[in-house]
């Protein structure tokens, strides 16, 4: 069976674990505390990052790009979630990007990190949430519900016509923020329209199940019609 | 002819000028200031970063990451830089986002904004560089040399048998940390083996030659025997 190391409020684990789940690829999921910087965990990604996915042929596999583009090319069936042709094929990796790096680098990373990864950690446990770094972090968010309300009011899907792995990463993000209860949904309805039809899909199903240990989420997080 | 916007010491712009280079694919430089926000710059990447290529047919791409797929994708001759067989191209991948994300935030674009960047910015142009976060980028650099010295102590190339988009990626990062001469070669001299190699292909010559204006390249930077 393949193995994916994961936790379960990083946006990365979340992005594989959706596009597993789109492409009907059976896993197993294996809580991984990266920040213990686990000795068995550090052989199998130096970086120390999750997710990690061990394939069925015992490769593994690290960083959630080099993972999504192996799944692609390993299990073309059904269709690419990268998309056909080349100028769509790098819309979608243009938008994979800006939500990894821009979304992920001032939003879901900082908001994770402050809300519940601090308190694990000894040396930042007893200092609590910077909340200067959480209102930046949530006053962002904007930005980003308005660019995704733009691109869907011009088409249908993120990065064109066809589902891809573009609504799949800023899915993923929001996902996270939205347990925690930060996206100011209501002001920004194309974006809810948007995240609702991602959310009915059957690939999310396993997310909404989802809860982190010692965190509730949001009261509208698994309500397909928020 | 092919455009690439650029900024001289951007790290992620210098990776696809090696690129091209390498796969000899004629373009022209243009130089973009993308800290002023030019609109014009802004209607052909929103991110407003650097580089964004026009091709030959006029289409724009964006994001170094999806501009060297959508490259290697479009200009397969002579082989592929992501390499040959699945999990091969796993591990440049993994690689590229090792060098993009951790090398590339805790350290490239932290020395470019503190020692070049900040001096443009109406906000930040007063302050000086902060030399707590200068300190604390060039302690991390030991630590990625050490993981190139690992790699090519156990490989040809930091990916494998071959040269590829890992062993570019992680030259562009470490050029532009060498032209402000600030890599520590002499306590890592398999690493700096491995860079020699890297400067002496032709590729790597524009580079060399490249100027960014009012900074003077440390005294070794074009040095092919350094």
């Amino acid at each position: 069976m393949r193995t994916l190391y994961h936790y379960p409020l990083c946006p990365y684990s979340r992005k594989i674990r959706l596009q597993l789940a789109e492409k009907k690829l059976d896993f197993t999921l294996e809580l991984e505390k990266f920040w213990e910087k686990r000795p068995e965990f550090l052989s199998l990604n130096a970086a120390g990052q999750v997710p990690v996915l061990i394939d069925l042929n015992g490769s593994v596999l690290a960083d959630s790009v080099a993972i999504c583009e192996y799944l692609e090319e390993t299990y073309p069936k059904d269709g690419s979630l990268i998309g056909e042709g080349l100028p769509q094929r790098a819309e979608v990796r243009r938008l994979i990007a800006w939500f990894d790096t821009r979304f992920g680098r001032d939003i879901s990373e900082r908001l994770v990190f402050e809300k519940i990864i601090k308190r694990y950690l000894p040396t930042t446990g007893s200092s609590g949430p910077d909340s200067a770094v959480i209102r930046q972090a949530k006053n962002a968010i904007h930005h980003h519900l308005d660019y995704i309300s733009w691109l869907v009011d011009r088409r249908n899907w993120l990065a064109g016509d066809h589902f891809s792995l573009a609504d799949i990463t800023a899915a993923a993000h929001l996902s996270v923020i939205d347990y925690l209860g930060d996206v100011p949904w209501e002001s920004h309805l194309l974006a809810k329209e948007w995240y609702a039809r991602i959310k009915s899909r059957p690939m999310f199903r396993n997310l909404l199940q989802d809860r982190a240990s010692g965190l509730t989420p949001s009261a509208h997080y698994a309500d397909l019609d928020f």
